[in-house]
């Protein structure tokens, strides 16, 4: 199977400290995926550290595109530490152009990558290229257990087992702002390369990175977008 | 001042032809606001031949980020033609990405440019790079004298002086799909960026490049975004 | 065997249309060469659209070079679809110059390219990669049958089974004129290149893609260039 | 004059916060610097948040040198941060080669860098580019007021006005880890480059930009270097 | 006035020595040129050095066009040499394709390049970058004073004062071996983007550099050719 | 095993000629060493050439630095030309960066280079490399057959069969000057490097390149250097 997997920033970093023990975890899994045949794309957010940069950057006046630049590429650093704990099998750069990106995956090693271009969150990222690799699933690995009908904190979100991307559109929409580095759990413009491109898509929690083994044997977890 | 036109690809192109006349007019005018001290950046689409190239290879299955790459490319075929005929004070080679073309531009020269990476339109490249240099002004040349309460066609439909983004967004929604190459008066991402950015834009008849002038003039010309 | 197969531009262009049926025979043909176990470099020309587009630019009084420019960026774009239609087993990159080209050979996918400098043809560009990666046999697929002693139209013309390099020389100096994009079945640059390499070619009627599996197993077909 | 200015990662790091406020007191010294006509390189170093990623990578077992190049990069971070402090006249892209470096500074902008190549501090660097673009003075702005005898905290340490490179070279190697990320006031490779070029170099206390200026206008101030 | 000066890599090579008083001379003259205002690109040649690597490559039966690869690295470092010479207003980098050639020469400084790709000599690189900046002359230093009948030596051979790039191409193809790094005065190729580009070009006596200077003022020295 | 080999720039070179039959005699070995499974960087330095060409530029008065690079792209050359030799199963493109190298690595075929970047000598750059892809043993082909506890010359130097890198940085430092292609049997740097990593060296004569075979199969050979 040809699989993308999105880890989100915040997972792997705890407050200010980068996760140790869950990137090795993802290693271990991403490392178990490989021995089993499926070829892979990972996608790491940005997390703590990028807002930070962010926000100096916004402090200064930086326009949002130039903030989102250097979130791009707080991003990539993230990516190279989860090469170091994958450690074989593994291109061992980031690419930084979906051609680059799809050139290095045509090799036959795992693909780690951050982010593009601005104007692109990560989710989008692995969007285009769960698309540009004709990919079998998109699992989205997050801080929650899958989507919810609201903020997963307001007093009677439900959590869906199943949304259509038009659905999804709509709750993103109510909570979403469109800044460089801002929480977003799946943005416009990742929904509607997930929808165009028929894309199977799974959003898991990620703490716990099994429920990415779970997500790709089709066992229930988390929350299946249907294209 | 500081100048981001986005120039539409089916302006250039009459049917199958390139339409030379008009790109010679295009190139007065901009070495015109170059004289007069302004600094530019233009964005040209991809036009016809860019939606046979990506028909094309959509017949071929490729996937639809593929399909924009292409158009990218063409768009950036396109943005030479322009150089060409520009010819003096002109930056000699397109730039491929956000940060070549910010690199360009703070040297003095007038910088062309096509597409930059997949799940971007032209649109939103022109407003990326608006925010990133700080534009005073986002002009879009496009074949339309403005923006309309439904597409241009339809009976009742009525010419709008000014909108608000949110309108904007609205008017845009209904009417656009998400493809490679697919006309698009300005896409939510173009939208949300110029929104955040609180960009000045207008939406100008393309068909005369005067028309760019009367703009930069702030005089009644198109339709006025309101960021 | 190691083979290089040229593609002229104007095979799989008809008029305006781009000739998608004969596309994905060569695409078919390729694969089945691969499968075979053959290694394989592909180098698409311009045709109609390079052409046109290098029309506009003469007429904008464009340096000849600066119109070469332009023709192998279209001719990368023709790569780029046939690329789409091969889909497995190929590079999906083109390369932009002949140790890029090299490289990503060694890497044993199937490459393939357009041009690479101004100042020489595809057919220059086939030769230097085959004489580089010292290829069995340079396949010239074109839209005549093969070497005429006259251009085919001419009454009088015969088609040559056999030819040597002095001889292609000689017939193609008598009609070829050097501007970017100008129809050239084998030019100086290329012949030369043939010539001190001492190269295998068949030059054969590209209409029917099946003349390559024909050459390549040494059938008789259109004409042999005898280094 | 041509000035290199080298600003340590620590300087600019409160413990995990990124000190805006004296960023934009550099950004004010150096803006400053240019309008009086000086030529001018800006080195960033790594700092706390480097250090960071270093040990997440060395608790992966990641090579030394591998860990260097993530130290690389996050320096370069801290330099898009001093460029948007700056603002104008300043390149807004990070070189990444000494070439590139070397070739931006020909243009006449003020050139912002963080590290080169694993192996190399940003120190190194520092002086590299000083030599290489024949700097009048190389000013290292650091988190002490100068050269000690000691480590600045022992009991009986002395404050130096002049130190040889013979010398510094003494005292650096006394108390100085070769390891990516580690504080190195000038490492022995920086010694070397400074005393081969005959780099006059004054070591300063950059808490304070303006010891910057009265470094390069001569007055007392820190440490002078006599190559 | 824009102009090209290519200057043979004989002349800057006594045998195994590099000629550094020559190079002096020619520097100066490079300034003076800039000094008075003409906009100028150098291409410089390979020489002894590049035939000895190149002999060594061909021996361990490398293909013409790796050897070609290699004849160009060394008219780089060549060009390096140069830049070092001429010291200021010199652009630091060789650049290595003819759109990154023209982009920096339209940034103003002098411009010092080696070769492109391999089919091409240096000869014809000069040619194309003349054509390519609409030069108003193309100056190219060799080893002789000027286009003889037939090899300088042969007994009644006869300097000219004018040929036309057809008598120049007759007389060149008599003498001419196509290879790699192989004594050629103007080569084919050069010569048809000369006729095309109708460029003014003088042959002169590169063993004094002055020479260039009288060629540059319309003087009578060595052979004009008519285009 | 994964084996780093140094191979001395004056080893390839007699005085000006190109040694093609000690160099054969590598290309056999090191095709050995493939054939056995191993996998394989090495690293070849500049030698006479790159000498002439650093006294030339230094004549000329160019930094160090700068001289520096000119010799990082001569032992560029020395590499395609061992690449040559090698002709199978070796990447035909000599990496420029840690990063690019490490990549190419990865991918399983020979990997040959030259320098990195100015301030790093070439047996810096094969220590970076070995601690980057982990390599079992680091083998340094010099022109003496082992550490001799002074300048092999000298009257009463002895040869030692092991020596920590204490030692070592000891021995060479009393010897060494730090300018640009000067003889070096190990730099500071690269000391620093191997200690570090404690990496496994083996110092070896190379003028007889079985003498490889031997360190690597653990055979007394040359000095042992204790990291």
């Amino acid at each position: 199977m040809k699989i993308v997997i999105k880890i989100g920033g915040s997972l792997i970093q705890l407050g200010e400290e980068i996760d140790l023990e869950l990137i090795s975890k993802y290693a271990e899994v991403i490392r178990r995926l490989k021995r089993e045949g499926h070829k892979l794309v990972i996608v790491v957010g940005g997390g703590v550290i990028a807002r930070k940069y962010i926000e100096t950057m916004r402090k200064l006046k930086a326009p949002e595109s130039v903030c989102d630049l250097l979130g791009i590429k707080i991003a990539r650093l993230n990516a190279y530490i989860l090469i170091s704990a994958i450690r074989n099998d593994v291109y061992p750069k980031v690419p930084e152009t979906l051609e680059e990106a799809i050139s290095v995956f045509s090799m036959g090693k795992i693909v780690v990558m951050g982010g593009l271009q601005p104007g692109q969150s990560t989710n989008a990222v692995a969007a285009l290229l769960a698309e540009s690799i004709r990919a079998d699933i998109l699992v989205n690995a997050t801080t929650v257990d899958g989507v919810y009908t609201a903020p997963p904190e307001t007093p009677g979100a439900k959590k869906l087992d199943q949304v259509t991307t038009d659905q999804l559109m709509e709750i993103m929409q109510s909570s979403t702002e469109f800044k460089a580095g801002e929480y977003r759990l799946f943005d416009p413009l990742a929904i509607l390369i997930v929808r165009r491109a028929r894309l199977p898509v799974k959003i898991i929690d990620g703490r716990d990175p099994q429920n990415i083994l779970k997500a790709i044997r089709g066992e229930k977890v988390g929350t299946t977008v249907i294209p």
